[in-house]
């Protein structure tokens, strides 16, 4: 049985994956530090479902399941801690064979909120991924590590997004290059950064690593999360935490306009999150040898916010829900006009079979908006972040 | 009179820069934390020369020249004082034009000592810049920041270097990105990383950034250190503050062989200490427009570290001092044999004449370690740090 460590398990993708991997019987240990939840509790944000904490949840699991998914409440940050539990865990289980590195602050509009918040999403993020290569480089260098990145960090260029790498023919040489990355937020350049410590680390150190270069995820709810409502998975819905689609069925079901950035064309590829379960088990599946760094750009489908606002508002109807669209002052630095044409065949030829956005699931979606709707907080839906 | 702020104004290019600057009638500010002192305390590291404090070199400057430097200590790492000491000068003096930024740890060995240490690296590197660009914005978006950047950045890439950026055609389209960067430590990667905050930040608030992609530098004193003894600039001998040609020198003055790491095949852009102030000049004479980052490949000549231990064991033989020339482990993890080709041609463009490493320069170097050759701690030459 192999061992899988999972870091930011608490959060919207941390919970699913642990308990996705459970059932696949990995063994699963499952830290986090809380950090998000501190955040959204000063920043007085909610999740539409209420859960319990992410220790209770692991013994919910084990109740239903028999499966169990070893918790630990660690700061990744913490290179000292961080290191001693690492050690303390492959003494306890053996080599962990892969650990999966969601612990980093997740939301573009928290990084532009302030000087202090955007240090905080720098520091968290590449303190924290240092951490995790030193311990690693130091205890354990045949472990994968398998890290969350975003499509973000390509930015909109006005060439064909290739997976990861570009070959670049210049004045008759050439060379292979990370593809040039270019964000619009401090967090998506977080992400670049991080990239490039993990770069640097595959090649000095030879670990190994996969960076999954990931579109905005949407999604209620998986398999595993339906199996007893206090494995529910948080759904923001904010406009901080909550990613477009998520934003865009609560708006729909609540009977607020949804809510366009400028003119709506930004177009992005997108992700269910049951295809991300999908994708992070074949990423685990197939490590990369020694010295060298999978990327795979982790997305379904693409669309522009025009089409998701119009696929919304079909699915919406079909509940006899009349949704309107306001077009509203694009709060983001961001083309609203562009050319995008990303590659995402790498992870189909490991066998990945990708779910089409589908009236059918954003009708579902909505629905279990609706039944808990006198949970939303309204304010909460436009914050007037902007940058 | 313009204000020109420097941060780091105690470092080994700090303090040449504000002497040079105030004698060019440039009202300078130099502030510092001390960051680097603390280190080399630390690590039992020394200056080949004992220097006064930097508040005490702004008096001893006012005293010797009639001019005036205003001296802080400002921690770059805290926004609000940082912020607040911006507010404060600026009440006073007037707009700040150009704020020069050295306000980094520069030592890529000090990086790869441990995890604190490249955590320490990466944390004082990225706070410190992206502090500076949220005080900019707010405050005085009208002002110049140069940042002191490291030819490092790029590696050494089968390509040509181009300065700065690089245009790419990719199945039939093209865009302007960023030169691709790959650098080979923990300091370098958080340069490429302070890079992509900057640009970042030219385009989404449109504050006007010079990124100065320097080699390494030499030299042992400047017209401006040589009006008094106690307006001397540090000099590094050792093995984690000293540049390569400061370090060969000082090894050929007390008949240390010349440590060649590796083959010697290592090639890279070099520049004296005196070109390194022209270059700022011409960087602060010539502000991009807003929203704009120049960037320049800052370096006068290139060689590999075997013909730089030739040209020493010439210049000491002049003095009749019989270097040997050692090859010993290389103790980095970097190609000894490579392409290597930048272009440097933009600050030509902009009047910069370039000086060449003469063995006039070198014997020169060589006879003030002689005089001061008792100072120097022998076991620093070797710190056996490795990566």
């Amino acid at each position: 049985m192999k061992n899988i460590l999972i870091l930011g398990a608490d959060g919207y993708l941390g919970w699913p994956t642990s308990m996705y991997l459970s059932n696949k019987n990995y063994n699963v240990v499952a830290t986090d530090n809380f950090y998000k939840k501190k955040i959204i509790k000063k920043l007085k944000i909610n999740s539409l479902f209420k859960t319990p904490s992410l220790e209770k949840k692991c013994k919910i699991w084990k109740l239903k399941t028999k499966k169990k998914i070893i918790f630990e409440n660690i700061d990744l940050c913490d290179f000292k801690k961080f290191n001693l539990f690492f050690k303390k865990i492959q003494k306890k289980l053996g080599k962990i064979n892969t650990v999966i590195h969601f612990a980093e602050q997740p939301s573009a509009p928290y990084s532009m909120i302030s000087p202090y918040t955007s240090n905080d999403t720098i520091y968290n993020n590449l303190i924290g991924t240092n951490n995790l290569i030193n311990t690693i480089r130091e205890l354990s260098p045949e472990t994968h590590i398998v890290k969350l990145g975003t499509m973000g960090e390509y930015g909109t260029p006005n060439i064909v997004i290739e997976e990861g790498w570009l070959k670049i023919i210049h004045k008759g040489r050439s060379d292979k290059f990370l593809f040039p990355r270019q964000a619009s937020s401090i967090y998506h350049t977080s992400k670049i950064m991080d990239t490039d410590l993990l770069w640097f680390a595959c090649r000095n150190w030879k670990i190994k690593v996969t960076d999954l270069m990931q579109g905005p995820v949407y999604g209620i709810s998986t398999k595993e999360s339906q199996i007893d409502k206090n494995l529910t998975i948080d759904f923001f819905y904010d406009e901080i935490f909550g990613t477009v689609i998520n934003r865009f069925v609560t708006q729909a079901a609540i009977g607020h306009p949804l809510t366009i950035y400028g003119k709506g064309g930004q177009t992005r590829g997108y992700i269910h999150i049951k295809d991300t379960l999908k994708c992070i088990e074949k990423a685990i599946e197939n490590p990369p040898t020694r010295g060298h760094m999978n990327i795979y750009n982790q997305i379904s489908e693409t669309f522009s916010i025009n089409e998701i606002a119009k696929k919304i508002k079909l699915a919406a109807s079909n509940l006899s829900l009349n949704v309107k669209v306001k077009n509203i002052k694009n709060p983001r630095n961001e083309k609203e006009k562009h050319f995008y044409s990303p590659v995402y065949s790498k992870l189909k030829k490991l066998g990945f079979e990708s779910t089409k956005l589908s009236p059918e699931i954003l009708t579902e979606m909505i629905k279990k908006v609706l039944i808990n709707k006198n949970k939303i907080i309204k304010k909460n839906i436009l914050r007037n972040i902007s940058w």
